[in-house]
């Protein structure tokens, strides 16, 4: 059987005031890593009754990151995804460190999906099929990857996104069937 | 089939004024966290014929820990195994955070076998299964876990300690036969 | 001489659209740690004519600090102190640690005033004169604590919080006449 | 009055079987940041009977740098001074970030001595005065460079090393004749 593609529009949402615009084309409002304390933004996002990605932010203790979910719990949202996305450390080889504990103690404390983003927090593309496994392996819903046709070419974070080659092998290595 | 188990004996060495005595009696000679860059210590165990276990510094960049290898295998050494076991960072959920891309990252640098110590990164039990299955999934050649009787009579580090029946279920969720 | 005091009015300031209302009463509207790349709230203070205290995120670099100064200068903004208030790191005998070589560094790259939260990155009390001290000769402008009469009966931060004895002994410490 | 220079000889012991050897030249035993924890150094140094300088580990705990501290003391020896050096946090204006709260915390804690060492913490010549004059404001009793005639000749390090003009100013910066 052909697996159906479902394209779902993603929009990162940084102001409260643009909540009225995003609604109208946006299937899912993510909060990015520096506003994942930005209450006054949480407030508003959290009554909006579309899906909710939250985004770790980058020293955040998963206590902050929790009540940040309850924040958005708690004005009505029936749909958040927990994004782990990697903790700024002294280490050069990646860009932030993902917090491979975080994923089960995530499943364990709070019964909401967590999927992990690997762009942004490797910053680097050569690990990513190695990484993905082990993610979903500790238990993650889910990764996020930045994919783009020629990513030399890109705007930004060049060194993080996967090309279309890239993309099929990753999906290789989750066994997951084009 | 039954496997039959067979028992090493590790040691960690401190002092290279101990390697005659402890070449009697163990099989595997490791080098503790806290003396990875004990470039003296390297010196005397790398030459002396025995498998060695390699621990990376709590706060060593995998450049500083290659380096620690390296320093052995010049000496002579020819079975270094390396241990990641995390990184201290500012996240009170785990004693120190497992840092899941350097398996693949020393993977390809290296052609050494790596494994992931549980139990001095994370400081607890209840997520050691799904860590496992995650460092594993990555890579990872190995992992090392503290298993004793009674934990809650551990001379030290009871928190972290498993008993036999989590190690069963260690077991059998990186469906390991008993 | 008697030194005359000045009571200034500082308000922090989380929503875009409490502006206007903070604007009435407030001398100096305070962007706090979590929000120092809340843009759309940076961009929206930037053009409000009142002095601005910005406070650097927990984990930010001094660029990314000194970038969300100047997303205010764009804005029009004439007045703007930064605020040095310690980085989340892995070490129990402080809140945040202090980033002493950040005040030269801020003096030398930018033409602001910088001054030091004591409050909120020790997280006590006892060493607040040697701090203080410390970071006013290394080039600080100024320190800001928090004092209350009983910090007993603090609704929060109780650790933190100087009383007026222990006030008192810091302004003798920086020799500030009464 | 001219002050008299003393010239003593600091040297970093890294094997206790070097002891000996070391004894009959050097003024004062260091122990380097990547030994603090090398218990069986630490252990023969200890009883000595030479001033030894015991660096902090570079990402360990004041506790940590303490009971090394202890572990000495306990060998018997009757001159320790403790040296600050940073700690490797992810801020890359520094090379280790200087815990300025750990000189009035160490004074508290024990009645040892304590100094910075300003080039292996900031990496970097261009804001020495200004940290120093910070951390002698804050009660180090000393401060520690490394100056040399031509820094772009230097064998490693050279980013951090004072010429002999910016020695000169450091002097002058901390109000010290010359």
């Amino acid at each position: 059987m052909k697996k159906k593609y479902e394209m779902r529009c993603v929009t990162e949402i940084m102001d409260p005031r643009a909540l009225a615009d995003i609604l109208e084309y946006a299937d899912v409002l993510q909060i990015g890593a520096r506003n994942m304390q930005n209450f006054s933004l949480l407030n508003e996002v959290g009554g909006c009754g579309k899906p909710i990605l939250l985004k770790r932010g980058f020293a955040s203790t998963l206590e902050e990151f929790m009540l940040a979910a309850e924040y958005l719990a708690v004005r009505g949202s029936r749909s958040i995804t927990l994004c782990e996305r990697g903790i700024r450390a002294s280490q050069p080889h990646v860009r932030n460190m993902i917090d491979i504990a975080a994923i089960p103690l995530l499943k364990v404390e709070t019964d909401l999906p967590i999927i992990v983003d690997l762009s942004h927090s490797l910053g680097r593309t050569d690990i990513v099929c190695e990484v993905a496994r082990g993610v979903m392996a500790a238990g993650a819903d889910g990764i996020m990857v930045e994919v783009i046709k020629e990513p030399s070419k890109a705007a930004s974070d060049a060194k993080q996104q996967l090309d279309f080659g890239e993309y099929s092998q990753l999906l290789n290595a989750l066994k997951i069937r084009d």
